[in-house]
């Protein structure tokens, strides 16, 4: 076995010790005779699992029971819908929007709702948030959302916005688990488990329980939110080898102890990557500096002809999936949780070689 | 490790070649240094197993370029709503009632579609499905849904409906891959993964290509065939583990001699098991003998007191998840592919040993 430092944005890293685990219960789970995945989701097993996986979940964000917790399926992008569905009333909504995610989500909700926009860092190309003071939030409006962390730019708000009375509904799929978050500022949370939680395939909702139970009557059932909390995720089969895979992953996140522990390694991650960024001017991050990203550092070389070999370069030293997303070139260090310190440090070293033979 | 025979109706047995391979991979895919499940499902390494995947399943099911083949998420119960959404132009629809699947098919399809019934058994318990001649087919409907393999009652149709030129959709969740299937008599077939194909979090969708891209206007994206046939199923992150684990599922379906070599064994395994049921008024069957699953195998016991000695007992020899699903109550063997020919043996010979014991 030979296990390299990945740097993925998605379908990103899991920690080491929770593939262990998986695999050595892979056939014979607690000794029961069979896998996790070949139970029934209503087998007393499988739902101890699920229901342990919320509670340890409830517990690392210290989420209240006025808050439904689910386990779904779809990602992100079905939420880009199901938001509005559910919570718009077919009236106003409210949008900030700081780069790729929110754009895609702004785009779907401009299907089944009035979108305004509170903020828009467009003119700016993306590099920032906007501040609290730049928001025009409209008081009537049903909700507010905003990208907790541009995945592809590297842009991370730095603070939760106020919006008032105004429900504020957060796309929190690439910094969720990343460090603690007061979830009672929220009345909606969703996030692709593909980053901090686990395995694609399983979508982790954190809704106030009073704001669900009015979808759009041209709303597929499975696009009902109140369906699936009453019914504690499932009405159908839910992805279980997803669920279960999570819920190793919330207790490895436990025995690091908790998320203000995770915030202190991420942050003194991303804090020595971009101070390597810095220290050259070799390399470079464009994004102002309260808002980038501990979660995932986008950085470009002073001569883009030299990408292809940082690459090429990178790989062979064992360093997986530094490339830029497709969208915007460059180089991108995803450092999620489960990814180690010692993998950002390895990527420093590298970075330094580099540029010493070649810049 | 100790792997005990599994009869669970779904989420279900997988062969245990398969979760080997899947356990021997799991922390370093083919000498990559990661996992499967922790690459970017655009890289070329996932790429190449998403792309075998589909190839394999298009090989075993002779699958013509007419059609597309779609991994998506959401379950069976995504499609209920999916399929009307696509494919029924807000217009009429026609639904064959042979039990709680086609029920609840056709309780979503109400909801976006003007539903007639072209047969329903309901009146004789859902014991059987009805005949050809006994189907009213609506010549302008916008298409025809059945339920080859009603999994709580253990009815199969034993023949595919003839609808003339109206679009034939057939969930097929409880016995894709059984057996070989004409698919060129389908308009659309979709399946949960969880019984035949791998693990709860991936639904199979195979569509006549000229039947997609006229969603309602009202449908989410998610919910447009169109959409996901056009981009290979990546709109955004599909479930790559379960994506993977079929694509293994489907290369050991191969190993075995592919779809006629599975018929073969699951009509022994089945024929077997009713003999059984037959020889002995201890138990019973209540279904008719040409629409008797060779996938699900419903029993009672003529003292039903007896149940949960039965249960209890078989658990204790190995043989797990044997009870009835709780709409219906008594006992369910669920022998899918995966199953082996010894579980049915052992499962057989149980019954007989308590039948002397209890009888």
């Amino acid at each position: 076995m030979n296990r390299l430092f990945n740097f993925s944005a998605g379908p990103a890293a899991l920690p080491t010790e929770v593939l262990e685990i998986a695999q050595s219960e892979m056939l014979d789970w607690h000794g029961k005779g069979l896998s996790i995945m070949e139970m029934s989701h209503r087998s007393a097993e499988f739902v101890s699992v699920a229901e342990g996986a919320e509670q340890d979940l409830r517990d690392l964000m210290n989420i209240s029971d006025d808050y439904a917790v689910m386990f779904l399926q779809g990602g992100a992008t079905s939420q880009f819908g199901m938001v509005p569905m559910n919570l718009s009333q077919g009236g106003k909504v409210s949008y900030i929007n700081t780069g790729v995610w929110s754009k895609k989500a702004i785009k779907e909700a401009k299907r089944f709702a009035d979108v305004s926009i509170a903020a828009s860092t467009e003119s700016s190309n993306f590099c920032e948030a906007p501040l609290q003071s730049d928001l025009s939030i409209d008081s009537t409006a049903n909700y507010l959302h905003y990208t907790t962390n541009e995945t592809i730019g590297g842009v991370q708000f730095d603070y939760i916005p106020d919006a008032g009375d105004v429900p504020l509904v957060a796309d929190m799929s690439s910094d969720i688990l990343s460090a603690p978050v007061d979830v009672s500022r929220f009345g909606l949370i969703y996030a692709g488990a593909q980053k901090n939680i686990g395995p694609a395939g399983l979508t982790v909702v954190i809704a106030r329980k009073d704001l669900l139970g009015n979808p759009l009557s041209t709303a597929p059932t499975m696009y009902d939110y109140a369906v699936h909390a009453a019914e504690g995720s499932m009405h159908n089969t839910p992805p279980t080898l997803a669920w279960y895979l999570s819920g190793l992953v919330f207790q490895w996140i436990k025995r690091q102890g908790g998320l203000s522990a995770m915030a202190e390694l991420n942050h003194r991650k991303a804090s020595k990557l971009y101070a390597a960024i810095d220290a050259s001017d070799f390399f470079a991050n464009p994004v102002a500096v309260r808002n980038r990203s501990i979660m995932n550092v986008p950085f470009t070389l002073a001569d883009s002809a030299l990408d292809k070999a940082f690459l090429t370069e990178s790989e062979e030293a064992g360093l997986l999936n530094l490339k830029g997303h497709r969208s915007v070139g460059g180089m991108r260090a995803s450092i999620y949780n489960a990814v180690p310190e010692a993998a950002v440090d390895a990527l420093i070293d590298f970075m330094a070689d580099f540029e010493k033979r070649r810049g």
